[in-house]
């Protein structure tokens, strides 16, 4: 009977069994306590949002449009925002991006979602990076796609292993952050970059580019997107909710126009069309302010809080632990020796109020338990050097 | 060589080939002209929205929570909201919703989606009205389901239809509008309601209430959602595009706790949460505001632009044309002579600077062409006792 119960057929669709759950979540409320130093999230810093900026753009966004910016609107999105973002990669890397091959998501998350469903059948062979953002896994997984990985190595992904993938079974799409990714902060040098789009192109193979952090880079130099080399086979995702703020829900897709039209389709069907209020207090902000002046802002303190978290692992970590030092983002992915375990260490850590996410939930295999991501951006300088002290104590105590 | 290039493979997913195309997107350009009379979409009329309060409550917003507002949120929605959206039912109908049992969305249509995703796997049956709104079509189109009709008639669905379709094969879900149809106007009686609870739960098929116009009643007596006699098998989606402002994209689900998780992990996978900055401003408005009498002085509006269509399409179309008379909603659902075609009288009122829907969109079979859907809560009086002269002339003159 016991057996019966645990094996009684729900009414939910086959999808709902693999999907990976959010460790984020499951810690949610831990993260919520005010005590807590959290490295766990991966939350731009509140303390930086332009808000004075935003609420003349919002009384700005009343008196220009009234009661029109509260109706239905299309589902594209607004076009002066789209000109803005295809202005600036234009103007960033010479691209030759028109309005028309942008579409504007909610978060781009969704431009993830809209994606999957555009490319993906069930059992359709995509690839992906190991270790990889949790949320792109969660969203294609509800398209039951085969999901293999490859490498990262410090220049990117490990282009070997692509093409033994590749070779083994044609791919719909291989999908990348390139610029400090997460969790692994790595960035893919120019050299990688080249080499990846000649290696996706020789296998017809979709490049499907997550970039949300490409604005926050804090050393070396800025790299144009993949895309460029991609042509019409390069899709591009951004966001605003890194660089601005991300309780709008504001992220972008760039395609060719063929495939913006197949993916409107879609956000129609998800969602009618993105928060149009939003896009307009954006797009006010973006007009009357100086959004470089903004960046350079964020990103000096964001730097800072880099740096003071190296120099509290190179002072408080033990000699046998690596970390990669990343170029901008949010992360610093670090390695315990491979005899520790992450989660251990993170039960004692919760114990005294610093919290992080344990690295395997960023690979599809569950066993690489001595990785931890640590996010820099959502704390103060004094709580970093004070939580990296905790954790480094605990791991030479050998809690982990 | 003609014919493989007609066939020639695409990168994209099956599921392409069966969304059907949005009608109203295609007229979009038309329904723009600034002296056009558009019967056409399904717009809530904008010099009705609550413009000021709507700006008052933005200030509120800023006072109130800082930079907070432009964090990342919870995957739920705001807890304040979700709690104002339950005690409404509950005063409203003596329901007992918590807020544990609503999921914040973006707008309803996202609700859709999320249902879809939950419960469809390729070839499952589901059941949904005929004719019916095709936003939810298109949604659940994507999952690749087979879909099944019962015929609308005076106080709801067909249930000898639905009955049949039900004992053929077993059915996930029925998807209905009860409440003044899109595009019908038809509302469920409380008979009816019973019966069709009765009917589903007997067959094991859950029920999806979409109910975006529930608070748009101009006659009549309110009911209480069907999901009451439902149980846990009843799904309810609301809105607050119909009645303060579809441009934020807030809507909601409500279902029992295990349901409302499992469509949580999917949202999360979909768009991590709805703009949060909509949802705190839509909350402050509620609470500094008295939605009753917002919704009075809408539904006057309304009720007098109905009431002036229906006077109109007794004075100008010929004896020989019926309509449905609905006691809310936004929509007059006409039939024309069977020998009539609407999309030939389309043409011609175009001609005129007057455009409706062609009926034969909201069928899944697309033959049933002699029927209009007349939207009245987005046109002055004026214009539509004009517009409606128009149509009128044209159809006596044969032009349909």
């Amino acid at each position: 009977m016991i057996m019966l119960e645990q094996h009684q057929k729900t009414p939910f669709s086959e999808r709902m069994d693999g999907i990976p759950k959010s460790f984020i979540r499951q810690i949610l409320k831990a993260t919520q306590q005010p005590n807590m130093i959290s490295f766990a999230g991966g939350l731009p810093n509140a303390t930086k949002f332009p808000l004075e900026a935003l609420q003349h753009a919002t009384t700005d966004v009343f008196q220009k449009y009234g009661g029109e910016v509260f109706q239905y609107a299309i589902t594209e999105g607004f076009f002066p925002l789209r000109q803005w973002i295809s202005d600036r990669y234009n103007r960033k890397y010479g691209m030759k991006v028109t309005p028309e091959e942008i579409l504007i998501t909610s978060g781009s998350q969704q431009g993830m979602d809209l994606i999957g469903k555009l490319f993906l059948n069930k059992g359709d062979h995509i690839v992906m990076e190991r270790p990889g953002y949790l949320g792109a896994i969660q969203t294609f997984s509800i398209f039951q796609p085969d999901i293999s990985t490859v490498s990262i190595t410090e220049d990117g992904a490990n282009l070997m292993e692509l093409s033994s993938r590749l070779n083994e079974r044609a791919a719909k799409f291989f999908y990348t952050v390139p610029n400090f990714q997460n969790p692994s902060g790595v960035s893919y040098s120019q050299k990688k970059r080249a080499r990846l789009a000649s290696l996706l192109k020789m296998n017809d193979c979709w490049l499907i580019e997550d970039d949300p952090y490409n604005e926050l880079r804090y050393s070396g130099s800025d790299l144009p997107p993949i895309k460029v080399q991609m042509g019409e086979k390069g899709i591009l995702l951004g966001s605003f909710s890194k660089t601005i703020a991300p309780s709008l829900r504001i992220g972008w897709i760039v395609a060719v126009p063929t495939v913006i039209d197949q993916l409107r389709i879609l956000k129609q069907a998800s969602d009618l069309h993105t928060n149009e209020f939003g896009q307009r207090l954006l797009y006010e902000y973006l007009l009357k302010n100086d959004f470089d002046e903004h960046l350079s802002l964020l990103k000096n303190d964001y730097h800072r809080k880099l740096k003071c978290m190296l120099q509290a692992l190179g002072k408080y970590f033990p000699a046998n632990t690596r970390y990669y030092e990343p170029e901008g983002g949010m992360f610093i992915w670090c390695a315990l020796p491979k005899t520790m375990d992450a989660y251990r260490l993170l039960e004692e850590a919760m114990k005294q109020q610093v919290i992080f996410v344990p690295g395997d939930v960023f690979f599809q295999q569950k066993h690489n338990t001595h990785y931890l991501r640590l996010n820099f951006t959502n704390s103060s300088l004094s709580e970093i050097d004070k939580g990296i002290k905790i954790l480094g104590r605990l791991i030479k105590q050998g809690s982990g």
